[in-house]
């Protein structure tokens, strides 16, 4: 059955592409048949980066814009029939939008574009034309893959701390010049709202709805940038409002002396709390007790999914544009100093 | 001139004034004439309170609703000039009001009152009425006494942290049935905002500026009631803005399963966190090192210091009536989903 195996094109020679999307598609045995980025040399890097993890380095084919060998090229290929796009934020839709026009899968990173008004727009498009085709459109949050998330996630389901009364979540931490994802221009100048409260808080954004059970309706808070080098704003203090009844505090900073990564899940009959370094560890204080530190595996078992989905023809809740919506719109709401998240 | 000793009547026989303001007044050779209760029993038992503590015991009188020696035989006595008043929130204004009116100084309990609107037309009746004759009126918030805060706060305005970028604070605990606060029955029915949140409450909310060292101009928040037994709410949680440019988070439940009562202030240089469990812990982390938990004397070091003002005849600023109204105000925000802090 060698031949229902999806052929996949990476787009996007970034970072994040390099570094997780591509070993990770090789450890799966993905059919990775092509790369494309804007400049040829980043493309033929990924194909190189690529030869130390698979002998079927050689049967990837490099596309660039500074070739004939462009991105219409790729998407003009019928054995692509399914794409992982890695790349700026503001890059986003139009990839988003030019793959599912060529009749391709998707699975596009977080966050699902810089506002809620573009990627609402986005999904709308996507559920009218192509989702009726039986096209998958996905988009990355690597964290409701992480094993120790779930497992948190999994205990509050389960009535481990009763029903869920407050969250409290403190994500502070420095993101200096020099660090690898802030000498990236486009992180550096940000066009879009929130600077890195977009580009990475969002994935801890994500935990408070994920681990909750619950969505949030409304927050309610103040935003202000600390550091000169990180616009348009570093930092969020705000209230929150779960529709079904929890209530909390999120304080996220990105140019703060001390560093914290630690989420309070306190409930009716006990208390989740998850820290996080690198790994979250899971601990539960209740009429159950568990405690362990977990390796989340998040970026595996994301590709994982999307792969599955790719054979099975139909893709899993946790990784649809609409779950990364509604973390866009509670961003948004973070950043524009608190108001009702908007739904779409 | 032991002539110039002021005289002193204790108002209310609830347990505070039993266990905090009796044995402080004596310990700091306060002239202890009178104790006034709504019965006779109360004050009575007040006076035997007072004796395994003082051979003076004896000289003190009690007074009552009950009784010929009523408030208005207590206040007309000539050679007790000051009087200090515990008793419960609502009946706070009018005793005040009566104290003032028979030309005594006062040192009442927090919150100054119920509400703002309560609040500030006492202080304005005071400033315009009774200051002008040199009489004093303080507020007791023995927190702005406590050695452990006030450590905290000079480290703050010393620099040790740079600029106070972001404030964090949690304040968790259960309040049962049975706890010894909670039976006193003005508590369980409040006829006033908050419930233990500004009855208890206030006094962390005021470490929130205290140590600070900036007042606080706006929540944006939610609050609710989690626990049947703790009318009107009992959980809130908000954010903050300082009038200086510092941003935070506070949530306060006491009807939490997880016990926490901490508080993070971070700066441009460093960190200071206090935790507090009877006493202050104190930490700061940054250019400077210091980590003490320190014995506060809070509600000795207030007493002190009024008995200095009566003696001085003029009142220091923390002890003012203006700082409770501020955290007065403050709670009445936090408690009201949020808004400006009223201001006088």
């Amino acid at each position: 059955m060698t031949q229902t195996i999806p052929g996949i094109a990476l787009i996007g020679a970034g970072i994040y592409a390099r570094e997780e999307h591509l070993p990770k598609l090789i450890a799966h045995n993905a059919n990775l048949l092509a790369v494309y980025s804007r400049s040829q040399k980043s493309a033929e890097s990924i194909v190189e980066a690529a030869k130390p993890l698979t002998k079927k380095a050689a049967s990837i084919k490099a596309y660039s814009d500074e070739s004939q060998d462009n991105l219409d090229a790729l998407l003009g290929r019928a054995d692509v029939t399914a794409v992982v796009i890695a790349v700026p934020i503001l890059a986003l839709p139009d990839l988003i939008r030019k793959c599912l026009a060529a009749r391709k899968h998707v699975l596009s990173e977080k966050p699902v574009a810089k506002d809620f008004k573009t990627a609402a727009a986005l999904i709308s498009e996507y559920e009218m034309v192509y989702k009726p085709k039986g096209q998958l459109w996905s988009v990355g949050e690597q964290f409701r893959y992480d094993l120790g998330l779930r497992k948190a996630r999994e205990l509050i389901q389960s009535g481990a701390i009763g029903d869920l009364t407050i969250v409290n979540a403190r994500v502070w931490a420095a993101i200096k010049p020099g660090n690898k994802y802030y000498e990236t221009m486009w992180r550096q100048v940000p066009e879009y709202q929130g600077g890195f409260i977009l580009d990475g808080g969002i994935h801890f954004v994500s935990v408070l709805s994920f681990v909750a059970c619950q969505e949030i309706t409304e927050t309610r808070g103040f935003s202000k940038q600390i550091a000169p080098h990180l616009p348009p704003l570093d930092t969020v203090n705000a209230a929150l409002q779960y529709n079904k009844g929890a209530q909390g505090c999120v304080s996220i900073s990105l140019a703060s002396t001390k560093t914290a990564f630690d989420f309070v899940f306190i409930g009716t009959e006990g208390t989740l709390t998850l820290q996080f370094m690198g790994k979250f560890a899971v601990k539960l204080d209740g009429k159950q007790q568990f405690e362990e530190t977990i390796d989340g595996e998040a970026m595996s078992t994301e590709i994982k999914t999307y792969l599955d989905a790719l054979s099975s023809g139909s893709s899993e809740g946790l990784l649809s544009a609409r779950e990364a919506l509604h973390d866009l719109a509670v961003v948004e709401s973070l950043c524009s100093g608190g108001g009702v998240v908007q739904t779409l």
